[in-house]
């Protein structure tokens, strides 16, 4: 059989499967996955060197299906070949068709959009919220580079999708970066979810807007065996080479292609049923007949293995220096002397050391390097190949370094927290993929000071926070949230995140503050530092409110009150460590933060009354929307929060309970 | 004196201010900001349609700073202008150029970033964190189409700052929507924090791509005055017709322009002072002497006021229809008598029965109303005038409500909730800004089911959460979070959002729900509702959860447990009378949402930890990243929150405290 008439014959075969399964499910995007049969096949069943057998094999060539609720098309492949799959990594098995009916069943790997972490090691990040994984797909070829590998990855997008900010992001990425081993694939199929696409999302515009952003763009009619298989091998022909220009492949499709009954407007995300289906089905047929002369097998095409991989069996051995040690190494002795460092600049340290120790840890920064400290690790000349500038892309930056974690790579990620925000979409489904990244906002909190608002990061904590209150799928918090009081603090931190498989975010700041531990401190994640003892009350605090907690404990001295201090690092934290500290404080908290609330002082809250004893807890945090101040005093004091205002608290607290 | 002199002559003292300003604040952008003396010269003293004494008339052409970090030079020009500032509208006066020393003081309306609301009504919103201004400018203008005004709405943006994208998105906007009122000025000069912007953001490759994204684009020296006249007059020649092509303009300029001494890398965001601030000053002196023949004075520029507006004096009156009047209007008497239908559904009914009513409310949705059912205004004759669907891109669609809030709107804009997570950032700013915006998130929580997590809003209650726990520039809570239980609250909830003036979030579901409520119940922002006394437990749910409550309740009831169910359907709540409440359930409380912690539950455990009291809380929430699951019920196993979860756990509690 011709190859041509070989693709026709398994993409319908696909698309069929694709139309049962969503049928069976009773959900599912069966047209969007038939816009897409042929493309799947060519790549499947003849571009992508790969192997069923070993669906995350390290050299093999990947697909990125960004445009995710396509996934359908892709389980059928899959199914069809055999690829293994499975949650647990030693019990796994080939994909049948048998299985494609589980879709979306609650105890089936096969869910509504893919997610690796379900089961499915052909995949390497969960996409479905749409616009993400063109920058998955630049991670990985990112990894694939710095790796010495020729692997190629496949990215399909959809044109509604293509609207969607972060793809333009991945686009400038790629080219910035000579990611030529990146293939686009624009799924041109018209039609969006509500209604057609829009003249921008055009294939024709999208296509001159790639040619403006540098691409080498090939217009093909996706449904065209050949026309596919010569776009694919003209990227091939310069994937090796960062210098080319990159290729992108603009795939005019047909939504619910073969089945005129599903097609137009009004068919996205619903499954045909009943006589619907059989009449989809019977339209397939007829397709067959006249594209092909006999039933296609997997027989028609061979199936490149991809490269053998060749561990170089590293495991990172070093160890990290101490902070002191790390600084003399730098001359800055004399800054450590100072007994003064901010918390954002001993990051820097800190990440440079472990850059040094641990060649799996890899750098991200969105043009803030200088102010993150991200630079001491992008100037360093032993490290900067293993520093990704992302311009100012945040959304972009943090699918990437999802890519990068896909790879086995340990990303560290950092702008100003504030700024991370614009990833939060990024981030969950980062999450929800298992990835191992380490998310740095400096300069958070009020005492950022003279920036005013727009650069200050307030609701981060209670989002971060929340993610601590579940498990992921390795049963550990979904996300630790550390915020280092001291220049000891955050560099121990960095080097704990290091250790740890699992995302963290990490808040550091803008000034400098004093030294409160030293090397020998010992942190985990989980933990906390009691920095006082009282038997009145006792202060719960982090990062910058840490030293205005500690100002607060002198003044309160001098008033008699005896109070107790802990610098609570870490969300989640040691709850019953913490509750048995309050008891010995009175059974009276006063929690600190310079963030809005359901943050630090809502997990103590949390935790007290989980306990059903009688604690008394009071809370102090931002519940004004900040300005500039040109110091950090000034802005406390604007929002309550300046020491004289923690020594009032506690004394309203106090009265009211020795009334 | 020559127009090109006067120019000169004026930026060149704006530039001199703006070096000044920030070498007393101690902080700011200089250099940023004299990139961008000449254009706001030219904008302000010149081409805008402006009045100093007016400065937020409704039909004044706009400045949009996307590039905010660059306020000082319109501060500057402010100050030269005398344009009217302070935060209460009835106690302005004009700025002054010793107003400029006070930048970034914690009691002065200058603050670091542009925002109307601490006193700077010269802006319409926010801005400081890049790459949302323009979308704010589309918003303007698609406000001044509407009401019919002849409105220049002009949007400086930076060349690093295009990188971000959601410029993208904006510039796909315009052109869709024909807002040729929109005249966007990149400022190319060509460096962004870190180091210079990337190639892709040459001002050569942003022409490329404006070309391509359809815009007729005109590159000029940025410092050369006939040059940036000659391009606003293009502007204006087709700015009036929705059908023309748009322009936009690429400015080349210098960072530092006119100051060599602080040209080049490593100048961004540093203010000069002492001898670094002398040499710079004589540098500009220097320039003057080059380009002018004499000292400048503003009455070589003469300003063009705006047209008078006349207000149609409209205040919305007309009463909305009853939840069973509504429906019966639209012949769907018969779905209410099934006793069940989805919140998302019945916001939709509310919706258009709104936009009927005030015609100050607008709508936005990004490619999903038929599942927001956002459609129901958007296919309403009526109302599809107000309707701007924003495609698949929804940090646009939340700065583009922005814009259309500060000229007078009242935006309802809806996606999935996840979805907007894409749009925290621009959230927040909008907030900051005191944005009237209602953000309708659908598909809320985990009874999604069979889409699975990537759909799924699970850690957003936590995040509007910490708004709610702070006050807004009007003193209320910076953001109501709601969840309408039933269709009937859904309705009434849409109106109330209506009514109140500032941000709010409202949650709706997927599957239908049964009533629980009718049109004589009353809902309040900060209310709640007691759908059941008990006296051994109270159980507080919130949306999705209150019906599994419900169902609780019987199997309880069956077990001989007196259980109270409150529904919790506002944040921030009456806490004082939810405490009563709880007394009276035997001080045992279970929380019960589908959606992450650190959320409902946590804001209860807030107000019972704040009260001293000895309550016992139970909190039930999302504790595992959720997975496709084809019925609510099964996904709600999955996570431990199903029917039978929630009796065991109230059962655990009891024995726990009746022990």
């Amino acid at each position: 059989m011709s190859f041509e008439a070989a693709v026709h014959a398994q993409a319908i075969e696909l698309d069929r499967l694709a139309l049962e399964m969503c049928a069976s499910a009773g959900s599912g995007h069966p047209t969007t996955a038939s816009s897409l049969g042929h493309i799947t096949t060519v790549l499947y069943f003849h571009t992508m060197r790969h192997s069923p057998e070993l669906p995350d094999y390290p050299t093999a060539d990947r697909l990125v299906l960004s445009e995710g609720h396509a996934v359908p098309i892709v389980y059928a492949a899959a199914a069809t070949l055999g690829i293994h799959f499975g949650a647990d990594p030693n019990n796994r098995r080939p994909m049948t068709v048998e299985d494609l009916a589980t879709l979306r069943e609650i105890d089936s790997a096969l869910d509504g959009h893919p997610n690796p972490m379900e089961g499915m090691p052909m995949f390497d990040a969960a996409t479905g919220s749409l616009g993400q994984g063109l920058s998955v797909a630049a991670g990985l070829a990112e990894a694939a580079r710095l790796d010495g590998l020729d692997r190629r990855i496949f990215c399909i997008i959809g044109d509604g999708e293509s609207r969607e900010g972060q793809i333009s992001e991945a686009l400038d990425h790629i080219v910035d970066r000579g990611l030529t081993n990146v293939c686009p694939i624009f799924n041109c199929n018209q039609y969006g979810q509500a209604a057609k696409v829009s003249a921008q999302q055009s294939a024709e515009r999208i296509a001159a807007k790639l040619a403006a952003y540098g691409y080498e763009t090939i217009t093909i009619n996706g449904h065209e065996p050949a026309e596919i298989k010569k776009a694919l091998d003209r990227y091939i022909e310069i994937s090796g080479d960062p210098s080319a220009t990159p290729v992108a492949i603009v795939a005019k499709t047909v939504k619910g292609w073969g089945t005129p009954s599903l097609q137009g407007g009004g068919w996205h995300g619903k499954p045909a049923s009943g006589q619907h289906l059989e009449n989809a089905l019977a339209e397939l047929a007829e397709r067959r007949a006249e594209l092909t002369s006999a039933l296609s097998s997997t027989d028609s095409f061979t199936i490149q293995p991809p490269d053998a991989f060749e561990s170089d069996g590293y495991t990172a051995t070093a160890d990290l220096p101490s902070f002191t040690e790390a600084m003399a190494a730098r001359d800055m002795t004399s800054v450590v002397h100072t007994g003064r460092f901010a918390t954002r600049r001993a990051y820097g340290v800190a990440l440079q050391a472990l850059g040094k120790a641990n060649k799996d840890v890899v750098c991200l920064d969105a043009d803030v390097s200088n102010s993150t400290f991200a630079i001491d690790f992008a100037s360093d000349a032993d490290l900067s190949g293993r520093f990704i500038e992302c311009k100012i892309a945040e959304q972009n930056m943090v699918s990437v370094a999802a890519g990068l974690s896909a790879a086995g790579k340990i990303p560290f990620v950092s702008t100003f927290a504030k700024f991370l925000t614009r990833a939060y979409d990024q981030i969950e489904m980062a999450i929800n993929s298992g990835a191992n990244i380490k998310f740095v906002g400096s300069h958070a909190g009020i005492s950022l000071a003279s920036d005013g608002p727009s650069q200050m990061s307030l609701p981060d904590v209670a989002w971060f926070r929340s993610f601590a209150t579940a498990r992921d799928h390795r049963g550990n918090p979904a996300c630790y949230v550390l915020q280092p009081a001291d220049a000891y603090a955050a560099y121990a931190l960095t080097e704990i995140m290091a250790e740890y498989e699992g995302a963290c975010y990490m808040r550091t700041l803008r000034p400098d503050t004093e030294f409160l531990y030293s090397d020998d401190d010992v942190f985990n994640l989980g933990g906390f530092h009691q920095l006082a003892e009282g038997r009145d009350i006792l202060l719960v605090a982090s990062g910058y409110m840490v030293h205005e907690a500690n100002k607060a404990l002198e003044e309160l001295d001098k008033a008699g009150v005896s109070a107790g201090l802990v610098d609570l690092y870490s969300l989640p934290f040691d709850e019953e460590k913490l509750l048995d500290v309050a008891n010995a404080s009175g059974g009276r908290i006063l929690t600190l933060e310079d963030n809005y609330g359901a943050g630090f002082g809502s997990a103590v809250a949390d935790a007290l009354s989980a306990s059903g004893d009688g604690f008394e807890l009071a809370q102090m945090h931002v519940t004004r929307i900040p300005k500039s101040g040109r110091t950090p005093e000034a802005v406390l004091e604007y929002c309550g929060l300046s020491v004289k205002d923690v020594v009032g608290r506690c004394l309203e607290v106090l009265e009211v309970t020795t009334a």
